[in-house]
């Protein structure tokens, strides 16, 4: 059974019926009668009127908001650990232009408002310092954590004072929110968050993300930069299809709700060996290597994460029977 | 009936099939059984071996292969109404870091060995100037046009002589094979080319391309400019497929030449009013502004090529009735 | 003797005393006593307030005006032989982070309102293809056309209505004003100029230009561009230093007119042929391969500017005595 | 008395008169005869054959060099305190089209192989993070420290095995030679470095390094970036008299030689209060913000470098009178 990666489930069915009915004659790129509800779909979902554009990973989702948010010249404050730093090849700096990553610390991935501002407070306002433009956080975090729309708000305050376009990576937002039960205007805009790759992929989704302004102005040079990224689709119904499909009956919740109970399902059975707290469909556990070869004997895969560690992510289709012999066998060890 | 686009069809149902298929748990990225059969399907078709990336778009493919075949500071020569001049947004000069591209004439979007030694020519060797790296020719062309085989390889001469990085734009290669006859290896390396964007999307696909590299070595980098570029779908497994889907029994050849001989239907109408041969899926018409509105008042859609043109483009699903009410109203004009 | 570039001829006496007097400790980068009093300087000269930066190139100079005024997703319109398209090795592509130059003709190298809305009337307004964001013109030309105020605002009035910020090449900017003895206010921003490259090398200086911006907004970002570009030298000084001696008593008008003055000598000499009106301190003639070859002969160096052609460029150091023996020898032909 | 920076320094008397020398008529560009000397002067000096080209600014020569090491897409493994990260405001991503540095720690901004091996074996050698390509080291270091023959030999090793360039920035390159009384060949190549911005500003210079290239290969590209980038100074001879200045008669190290003696009498005078240990011309003190003000009072300039600490930079023309009063001064706080 493979917990390695969300990435790794399948589409939802939903997803796959929404591919067929878009299949037929329409406008190409995102002419077509698909693409033009996003922004009526998201405008209701998030409460407030917004753009939203299909992007097809989330790689050049984040990247995209970063152009939009910081000069070739600027800086960019995320964590250390961020997938913007660690996991896209370097994406966030070839859309930009090679702006800078500015690099800060925090438990489980989460920056403070603390650090944020320690981060600007080190750099001088020179123009041999590269300066800070935006700041980007990912909700939840690449370690399974998720930010209240309180810690949200505070750092939008930092942003807002310091003059940051401020960015949150959403490839696991529906996991945030369903952990949370806010509202995703509470855990976005009302925060101060200018704009939000919406991950639909990890969590039963085929290939369509979606980018969402909460400054609808800064779509504009967007439509631009996607184009000439090679992300604008021709048959681009076949995306917005698919989110609308997630949209719908709120199934984008439902597929995170899933598999945040199958994380904290887990979660239990671990007790003392979780290394984060499980606040949405990432499980991190101290495991020694002869633990993890035990677990993976008995056919459960998944990543090692350096030594004495493991992770595991819980895919919207693996349901409690799914998760149930996983959790005897950790409980077990 | 919609004629403006071949990008506006549906996905041929095996293509759907093949997502359905591919719809359960693999491996996530490009670590999947399906992409690892690519390289494989390509190299048999190739008669060569090749090395070959999934691509969700045209644009993307063009501009990663012209990534791969031209440094910043070099220039592609192309034709002054190459898809990748004309209507890419720039997405060359944005995956080269701003390589330029030299643009040339030729009847037809086609370029001679000889417009090519002329603009090679009207360059001073030094410094000030940008220098040649890379030659890119679309076939079948932006009219419809076919290089043949010869053609190819006379362009493929010059490339080698010259230094140049060769690259084919093939988002309707598969239309040209069709109207050749020839193989793919004899339209390709066989004459030179180093890098092929193998289009599918306009031809029954849904969002995969395939990006074919003859110098395997070459595809190292590119992989890096894929993810960086935002372009390595974590659930590619749904791209692999739908390429092994149209490669399956020559359905991709089947495709072309259905759209083809609608074409050819097309221009026996049209007759006198042919601005280009048809050579593909794609007609250019002289028409008066009056003739083009009596056209669409009969439920005809199509693009206006600039004062007294046409331009109608036939999609794999079109067959002999849905164009022959098209064909009889042009030859009633 | 050389005629072949401005570029050759030695650096004005005064240039070189005024970095022998810059040669003491002062303040690193631009925070020194002589770079503080260039836009007051400039201010004056130009009759209102400029932000003025010292670049070391024209080159430099010229693309960091592009990428203050255009997004790396436009493009700039100027002509099929300006120096930014033919002759700086895809600088502007670099520092715009691959803007694409939209090129147009008209006689002497100048562009006029009609072609400038011609290249924008060609332009398709959707997201395939690069919009126009600037104008690019160069005063005097690469032709040694001077435009005149009157053709400066007309084509300013272009570029407001169709929102493109609007550089002049001033490489040769003073012979031109030289030329037309206007003030340097009504050649520019007066008609709408937002940025100028004002050129000190080619007219006596070392390698000092400076760039003007009328917008002093748009040089805030500059200042960071020119940090990364590696422009921002330590011993900004002597830099501008020479700036400032070739301002003094209008030091840069008397060498351009001097140079204009040997120009219009050679022009007088060689009457049916010349090519293009001489109004700076370029001149080119018709000779033929043999005739080239005699004036060679003679000890006169300079450019072939294709077949049957030659460019002759005056430098502000050569004085009548210098330009007579040419003349006379042109007469001879 | 400025002790702030060596960029605040007066140029060498012998660099004036070479400007005065070389100003007169000659090629543009760097086809003089100052600029053909370069090779022939840097291979002797170096003891192998060198390609090298002038360049106005370390930033410049820095991220020229690394551009010639490292695709955009890969990383380049330096100090955390390094210039290139630290003070060049981007400038190697600008010029690499977006690479990243991996930073890396040390004592006194030195990197030893077992730090450059631990950045290497963090990265998972997968397309989703950034691949190591080069090594960047700063000698002298940004504190003042030199790598002895044997370090550098010692941290070639591990970049020929890891396939890294590697690049050293010789800011003050020749202060670390005057230190070591190594040859520079044995500082550079020896050691297994590809490419060396040897700094002449700091030294008494005025706006003329060198980028040296032990592999001549590598040359070729950047001299094509340096255009590209506007650092191909049009009257390149005043760039290239300079560095013929400083390499005469070995002025390069008799001045570096003149600041590492005024440092080490500040050294020794300074006692416990060093922060590093003097090996250049650059001193790190403990002092308290009272014993700045007192300093400062007396009249001496410097950086304060984070609280309780300064750093004094001695140049070229401080002489034993000019340093002894601030020895002085703190050996008596």
């Amino acid at each position: 059974m493979r917990f390695f990666s969300d990435n790794a489930a399948a589409a939802h069915p939903a997803v796959l019926e929404a591919l067929a009915a878009a299949n037929r004659l329409d406008t190409a790129y995102d002419g077509d009668a698909w693409s033009k509800q996003l922004d009526g779909a998201f405008s209701d979902l998030f409460e407030t009127k917004v753009r939203s554009l299909w992007i097809a990973t989330g790689t050049a989702a984040n990247s995209l908001a970063l152009a939009a948010l910081c000069p070739p010249f600027g800086g960019v404050i995320c964590h250390r650990e961020a997938h913007i730093s660690v996991d896209e090849c370097g994406a966030p700096e070839f859309f930009t232009h090679g702006a800078k990553l500015l690099l800060s610390d925090g438990e489980g991935a989460k920056l403070s408002p603390a650090a944020v501002e320690a981060v600007c407070a080190g750099i001088r306002p020179d123009v041999h310092q590269v300066q800070p433009r935006a700041l980007s956080i990912t909700n939840a975090t690449e370690y399974g954590r998720a930010y209240t729309p309180d810690e949200v708000a505070a750092l939008g305050e930092v942003a807002k004072r310091r003059g940051l376009g401020f960015h949150m990576d959403g490839a696991r937002f529906a996991n945030a929110v369903a952990h949370l039960g806010c509202s995703p205007a509470d855990l976005t805009w009302r925060g101060g968050v200018d704009a939000l790759s919406f991950g639909f992929v990890k969590n039963g989704g085929m290939n369509a993300e979606a980018l969402i302004f909460f400054k609808p102005e800064l779509a504009e040079a967007t439509l631009y930069r996607r184009k000439r990224a090679g992300h604008l689709f021709s048959k681009g119904r076949f995306l917005a299809a698919q989110i609308l499909a997630m949209l719908k009956d709120e199934l984008w919740l439902d597929n995170a709700s899933a598999a945040n109970r199958g994380a904290a399902l887990l979660a239990q059975a671990a007790g003392g060996r979780l290394i984060h707290p499980v606040e949405a469909n990432e499980v991190f556990l101290r495991v020694t290597a002869d633990e993890a070869a035990r677990l993976r004997a008995l056919g459960f895969d998944f990543y090692d994460w350096g030594p004495g560690a493991a992770r595991l992510v819980i895919s919207w289709d693996q349901d409690e029977t799914a998760i149930r012999p996983l959790a005897e066998a950790i409980a077990a060890l």
